[in-house]
This record gives C-alpha cells, sequence and structure tokens, in this order.
C-alpha cells in the first residue's frame, strides 16, 4: 500500500488564493483589501504586478478564512459589486481543495516519475486522477502508485479518434489540469482550446529556441554551449503558448546529442515540476502571450 | 567632462516607498491601503512578507506622490496615528532624492570601477560624495568619475585616528550609504554600530564558510567545486552581519588560487552591485539578523 | 519484471580507462603514449593535470582494447615498468566491467529513488547490490527495482554491531561503492578507513559552511541566499572529506526552513547523482583532501 | 599615466602552445608526444578531443619552450613531417608574444570599459591597438587607456566606405583580433570572409532565439524567463557564425525591457570577456558551424 499524502495539512489555518486581474486605477489596492477586512479575512500574504504596458493590474491574495462571516463558496459572489466596479476578473480556490490532475505521458517516463514521487513525497498539493499514454510502457510504474492506467495508442482509427478517447476519460475524472509529461502526440486546435489555460507542456529546449521535434539534435548541431526546457501553457499554436517556467544548463564540445538529452532530461524534470507547483499553488496569471508568475 | 546622470529621470511620476514593519494583526494591509487612498495616492507596487516564526510583518509599498493631499515631507507625520495603532516602524523615501554615498576601497579597484561605471550609465539612483582609501592608487581613476578622492594612510598615529579622519569626512559629506569595495581594514565597533544598517561590505567568499583573511587560499585548501561572493551589512562581528545577496560560480581542479580571485572577482562585482542597487533603491528591510529583500 | 539495462552497450568499442598519477617530469606523456602505441592500443580521449604547488602529474586515458596485444587483465603488469620508471600509482578498469554499488539509507528516499531510475532508465554504469537502511521504509520500493534490501535497525545492541552486520553484507555482496544515499547514521572512523576513496555522502549544504546536523535550520538562521547540497568521499572527520561535486540553489526570504528543506532535495539528488556518475565513469582521482574530477 | 601590464609575465617558464586538427586514427597521441619529447620539450598540459561523428581528432598542448632543441619559431616547420604523416593542421603560438586587438564599438560602453579595464588589471593577454566607433563617445574613455581611437562615422560616404577605412586601420596597426563590442554595424559578407576566425561579435540574446535586431524586445514579447547572450565568431551570415560561449539570467513578468537591456549587459559583459579569454589564450579550435573551447 502506498502512502498517499493529504495535501491540505502542509498549512495550519483555512486559507483561499484570490487572483485579480483589471485595468490599473488608483484605489485598487485599498478596495480589495478593504472588502477583505469588512468581512473578518486576513491577508496572509499579497503580492502584485502593475504592467505599464498595458496598464494592467495583477494581484493574488492569500486570505485566512476562518473568520470569514461569508462562506468561502460565496466569497466570489460576495466580491462581486467590487470586481464589477473595477471591471475585475476573479478566480478564488480554496487550498484545502487540491486540483486534480492528468498526467499524459510517451515512452519516456522520468517526468512522470518525478511528479508521483514528488506527490507521495507530499510536495506537490494535486490529486493525481489518470495517467495516460499512447504507449503501454508505464503502466506498471503508474500502477504502483494506485494511479489509474490508460493504455490510448493511435492505432487504425487515427489520432482524432484517439484524443476523443482522452478527453472522454478527462472529463469523467474531473480533471483540472491536464500535464504533457514529455507526451510526443500533437493535440488538435480544438482540444487546445477547450483546456486553454489548464494544459502545461514541458518542450525540451530553451523556447522559442529550436521549437518543434528532435530540438537537442537541432541545438547540438547549432553548437550551442548552453541548453535549456521550457514548461508553457498548450495554444493551438505548437510550441507558442504562455511561457511559466524555464531552466538552463551549460554543454560543451564533448556532450554528444546523447549527452545533450540525458542532462536535457534533469532540466525538463526540474522545469515541469516548478510550473506545475506554480499552476497548483494559484501563482500563474495569465496575460495574453505571457504569464506573471507569482514567487 | 564626464556626463553625469540624473538619476531621476529613470521613473516617470514623481513616487515614494514606504517601508513598514509591524507584529502581524488582521486587516494591517486594509489600513495602510485605506489612508493612502484617503490621500489621494496611488499604490503603484506593493509587496508584503510575513515571518510566521516571529509573527512579524514587514511591507514596502510604491506611491504615486502627484495627488497626494499631504507634502510628500509631512506623509510620515500624517500616518503616525495608523502606524502607533500597528506598532509599526515606518521609513519613507522620495525616489526623485537619490542617496549620497561613500565608497571605501584599498588596492583592488575592480568594485570601485563597477559602481561608478554603474553609475555613470545612470544604472544606480545614488550620488557619490566621495571616494577614500588606504592607499593613494584609485585617486586617479576617482578623479576621472570628478568624484572627490581622500587618501587616508593608517600611518603611525595609527588606526583610530584614521578611522576619525574618514568619519569626519563622511559626516561633512551627508553620508547616506557606506560601501565598502574591497576596503581591507577593520572599522571598531563603535564605527559599526553609528553606521548600522547604512554599510555594506563585500566579502569575497560564500558566508559563513571562510570567513576571515585570505578566503580563496582556504576554499582552495579545501577542494571547494564552488566559490562565492557575499554582500552583507556591516555590524561588530566580522562578516557576520545580515547577508543583503550573494553569487556563486563553478571552479575545477584546474583553477590556481589565483584563478579563484580572478573569477571570484567577477562575483564580487556583480553580487556587491546587486546589494548595493536592493538598498539605494529602499527594498531591503533588516530582520534581526536576516533581511528582507524586495524584488 | 523490472527491465534491467546493460550498461556495458552504451559504447560501442571495448574500452578501459587508465587512471595515472605521479611526480611530474618532462616525458611522462610520451612515454604512456608511446607505451599503448606499442601494443596496438587506440588512445579515444586524454586528460591531464599538473597541480603545480605539489608537482603531481595526473592522467585519465580511455583506450579501445579490441587491438591491444595484451589481454586487458593483463596491461597494468604490462605497463609496470613504465610506471615504475616514474614512480606512478596505476588504476585501470575496463568499462564494460560495471562497479557494485551498495546504497544505504535512512527515512528519506528520494536520493534512493534518483539512483535507482537513473540506472533503471541506463544512466549510470552500474550493478546495484543491495540497499540497507536502519528503518524499514524503504523495503517496498526496493523491492520494485528487484534489489535485496536489508533492514539493519540500530536496536539494543547498539551501532558497532549493526555496522559490522552492515560491513558483512558489502563484503558478501562483493561491494566496489558504498552510497550513503542520506544515510542518517555516523559510520566508525575504522569503518571510513577501510572504505576511504570507495564511499561517497552527500551532505545537505554547501560544506564547509553548516557541517554536522540540521544544517537547513544552521542556514535559515544565518540568513543565506544560496544554499547547497555537498557530494564527497567518507573520511573518518565528519564532513571533512575530498569534495566531489557541489550544487547551488538560490533562496530568499520568503523560504522557511521546510521550504530549504524540500529546495535542497533537488540539489542533493543532482549532485549526489552527479559524483556517484563521476565514480562509477572513473573520472576521479583523489589527491590529499581535494579530488581531480575529469569532465 | 596608466600602468600598462605585462601580459607575458603572469606564467614562469616560456611556452607555447600547439593546436591540432587531423581525421582520427590509432598512435596520433603517441606521435605527437614523441616528437615533443625527442626535441627536448614537456608538455605542461595537454587536452584532447574527438568528435565521433565526423571523426575528427582536436588536441591543444602547452609545451615548456625553454630545453627544446629547436628555436620556437622553427618548432612548426620541424613538426612538418609528423603533421602531413597524420593530415593534420597546425597552428603554433608563443605564450610572450599577446594577440594584437582592436576593438569596435558604437554608442553603448560597457563591454568596451570592461574588455580595457580587465586588460588594465592584466587579466586578458592582450595588446590593444585601436579602438574604432561611427560615433565619437568613447573617445575620452579609450584615451584615458592610452589606446588610439579612431571615430569612423558612416557618413554621406556610405558603409562600404567606412569600412575601407576601418580595415585600412586595423591592417596598418597588424591586429590579430577583432572584437565587436556592442558595434551596431553589419560589415560586409568579403569582411567576414578576410577576417574569417579573427573576429568575435557580442550578440545580446541566447542565440538563436532572438537573431536580428532588438532581441531584448522580442525575448520580452515572447514572454522569457531566461535570458541570454552569445559570443560568436562573425561569419557572413548574420549571428550565425560559431559559438564560443553563452550566459544566461533570470528574468520575471517584474521586468521590463528595459530591465532586459539592464541585465543584459551584464551576461554581454562576462560572455564576451569570456570568449576574448578564450580565443587570447589559444583556447579555440574552429570546427565547421561550432567551436572545441578546452578549459
Amino acid at each position: 500500500m502506498v502512502h498517499r499524502p493529504n495535501p491540505t495539512d502542509r498549512r495550519d489555518p483555512r486559507t483561499g488564493v484570490l487572483l485579480l486581474q483589471c485595468p490599473d486605477a488608483p484605489g485598487i489596492v485599498a478596495a480589495v483589501a478593504g472588502f477583505i477586512a469588512d468581512h473578518g479575512g486576513n491577508i496572509v500574504d499579497a503580492q502584485q504586478h502593475t504592467d505599464r504596458s498595458s496598464n494592467q493590474f495583477f494581484q493574488r491574495l492569500v486570505i485566512e478564512l476562518d473568520n470569514l462571516d461569508v462562506a468561502a463558496e460565496d466569497l466570489a459572489t460576495a466580491f462581486g459589486p467590487v470586481a464589477d466596479d473595477l471591471n475585475m476578473s476573479v478566480e478564488f480556490h480554496e487550498s484545502d481543495r487540491p486540483l486534480r490532475v492528468a498526467i499524459l505521458t510517451s515512452r519516456q517516463e522520468h517526468c512522470l516519475v518525478d511528479l508521483l514521487h514528488r506527490y507521495r513525497a507530499g510536495e506537490l498539493p494535486m490529486e493525481p486522477v489518470l495517467v495516460a499514454s499512447n504507449h503501454p510502457d508505464a503502466a506498471e510504474l503508474t500502477s504502483w502508485f494506485e494511479v489509474p492506467f490508460h493504455h490510448l495508442p493511435i492505432g487504425d482509427a487515427g489520432r482524432s479518434i484517439q484524443e476523443a478517447q482522452l478527453e472522454e476519460h478527462l472529463v469523467a475524472a474531473d480533471t483540472d489540469l491536464v500535464v504533457l509529461a514529455r507526451y510526443m502526440q500533437v493535440l488538435s486546435p480544438e482540444f487546445c482550446e477547450r483546456w486553454a489555460g489548464r494544459c502545461i507542456n514541458i518542450h525540451h529546449s530553451f523556447l522559442p529556441a529550436f521549437a518543434g521535434s528532435d530540438p537537442y539534435r537541432q541545438a547540438h548541431a547549432r553548437g550551442v554551449k548552453v541548453i535549456g526546457a521550457t514548461a508553457h501553457y498548450v495554444t493551438a499554436e505548437l510550441d507558442a503558448g504562455p511561457i511559466i517556467a524555464q531552466g538552463v544548463g551549460r554543454v560543451s564540445h564533448r556532450d554528444t546529442v546523447e549527452d545533450f538529452v540525458r542532462r536535457g532530461r534533469e532540466l525538463e524534470v526540474a522545469v515541469l515540476a516548478s510550473a506545475v507547483a506554480a499552476h497548483l499553488e494559484h501563482r500563474v496569471i495569465i496575460a495574453g502571450d505571457r504569464t506573471i508568475v507569482f514567487s
């Protein structure tokens, strides 16, 4: 029996996260903080950012819920009038409700292994609801973690049938977030549209350098001295979605393409874990083609 | 004639920085934000931190001053009652009043050169009021930047006389910040006390490893694979003050002590510049033996 | 059934590694290269280093064995006269004979997991012969990798009895290398002596800062901005053996001791894997208190 | 009077550097080492690399010249028969003959300042023979270092006339290496051809991402989390020459384009200095579109 962590027992008082976005204007911070204080909430952490070029304001607030005089599920509604005045879009997440995560993979297991071990060690506040792959290889590993595994080969019926099966599983499992952990299939524009902002991919290069396939071979041919990995939200345009995290590592003339691949694995694992953690902890706001990632 | 930048023309609207520190309690953010909104101020940036172990709250606010209904110099007074209620210590700095900086050095010029060139390039919002050294070497360089230079040898009269002369110069120049840019003299506990929180040193090791003298030799003898540099506020206890910034770089068995020294210079330059910039931009709050450095 | 990689199928022609160390003198490179050429060997890779302070010469040679006119097992003997002339110490390893590795651990599994998964992915040319722990926790994980597990609690009989049991297992398994993968027991000076140069530990700090126990707590109290991990050969003096690899990562005032621990795990995993790989690939020569690590 | 270092007094015995390149074959190392030993030379350092894909062998040897029985200037000739047998291309450099370096710049001075200060501090074994710019700004700074300055505006006569003037100066000064220290003019394919392997540029991005103009603006628009700088040999194809060194630094959503520019300056300075040092110390061999950079 695998020990399954309770991701909610990491922080003591019950808290919620507010993610806010609106045009910048004087008094926003006071209006929001005043609302929360008026309802008995305590702001445990607040981070904000104003993008001067678009004149857009972004804020992440962590609020203690225990003394709040409105129920957590009613907070967004109660906040409505304040938000409307400021033309503000609002997201609210209760910290003790971990996101439900589906992990897609193909043959290479390193990212999958890492995410599941971090989950098991209590590092990632998520509920892994399924692992799906177009290859059967990861079945045994996944079952050891007691997570359902679905083998979804492309087969004769073709890619669109397989994608439909996949999406059925995602919906049935009430999936909040899809993680492409070296899933080597291109997803349809429609799928990308439906899961916009809820689907994270790890690309094995320092995007936008070496987009597309076989980036390590491209990088080796170009003679780079630094390789990278990029985690980004998936959009219909391949490898072009908003970047969440990037990592880099030094290479030299001594390294072959195979060495690039091996060293790249460590980057991919670290960068994907970092991006997934940021999303799970509600620290990311998407702003057009870019992301705000609060620390 | 050297071009002297106007450090105030970097950001358009006049702003001020509030640095706040108090015991944590519900409603702090709302109280502060409410005060500023009530007086017509706009919060351009806000960062906060709560230290759970000491239950202390820290905040840095950048405020647009132009529509404020109190004069900038009266802001702290007007804020007094709010601060008293919260048992809050308050610092306020107008962004268009650059700090007056004295740089102390000895024989090695790399940190001095870097600070003066960054100043000249408009990167550091400071007014260099003097350079002092126990050696004459830097006189020519300093004069090229049109900054007054004082040669203060230790001499027969001894260290305490020299330190008194130095402090006279610092006071006469109305110095806000003293930067020890590889100044190889130990300052008296009394001096350190008087300039507490206003004197930054660069130590050429990854403190607390290799405190004291000749750290690169110590590091080489120990066979480390990474060297470092540490910028910290000076306290009476040598090399033990609150750390502001640290940098590290890889070394190998191929590197001699001299190589450590040479590569260390780059670290020292970068780390000192980063720490000085943080102080000049009022991004640092000292909390006991540690620092909060807002980004 | 777990897939067990054949660590020898990574490089095509059969090769061997010569590690040489002797007082520096003219003609060493020619003497060694001449010997190998005379016997039909081809030098695939050569790296050398001369330490000027000790006037000591170090060399690592990779030699193709297939056309050699002496058997691999007789090479060291054949080389004897050359080595004697130069007062040279010689190690020879055939690349297709992976080292037999024992991994010791306690409660924390992250380093163990990483080493076993890298082995499984074919990244580490080793034969894992046993895992031993003073706690039973890792039994299930280890068995999944089909590696023998020994639970060796300290118990009433005490530390020295347990260490004797441990060493019996190591000897019985014909162990070449012992890896302390967060093994939280201090080993006796006698054990350290017997396994000198064949026992690698991961310390969770940037040694020599924060030697001893609870380094992350020490680092947090000191307010450092960078944390580290250090892999070193074990010697009788605790945390003072020759350093093989070090890694570092940035932290800030936002990070608690628990965050240091969590982020430190990634450093420990990466640094230990890097040091173990260097040892397994015969890229390390110990030179007094320091190491030569060829790339 | 500026102190002018003697770049030759850094290493005690007179040495020379051999850079060799040939098709891989058994016995190369022995043939070369034998030749040197036969002539009384001592190999102080040797590094080699075999590129498996092209089956090409590369070696850098540092040789003590004092006991050599042929004059340094005759070494290449004496070595001729060995080189011919192996189809080997050979470069030989005496360490006490520093390369003659011309630095080209435009308005931004940070790279120029850094190179000249490193030269003055004795870190770069070079003879700066001239600084040229299409703007007059750097004249004063350059003259302080007592290096000739040429203001070569593009003017009405146009780019090709200016380039001809520039090249006249380079040739008159017997220039070994041209460093483009943020020189913002495109050089003609013919110029690039003539100075192939002797002209180093610093590009302010992580090539091949963001080739062309205004890379920091491109990088900001793409929302990257890491920025970079690349030093490369100049070829007729813009920003596509063999990469010598790359550096990277983290950025976040808080950073504006101007912050990218400011932080990028530090990367540019460090990366260019590293690449120039590698070239001056004869540690680089160009292999097609890539470089071998020995450490």
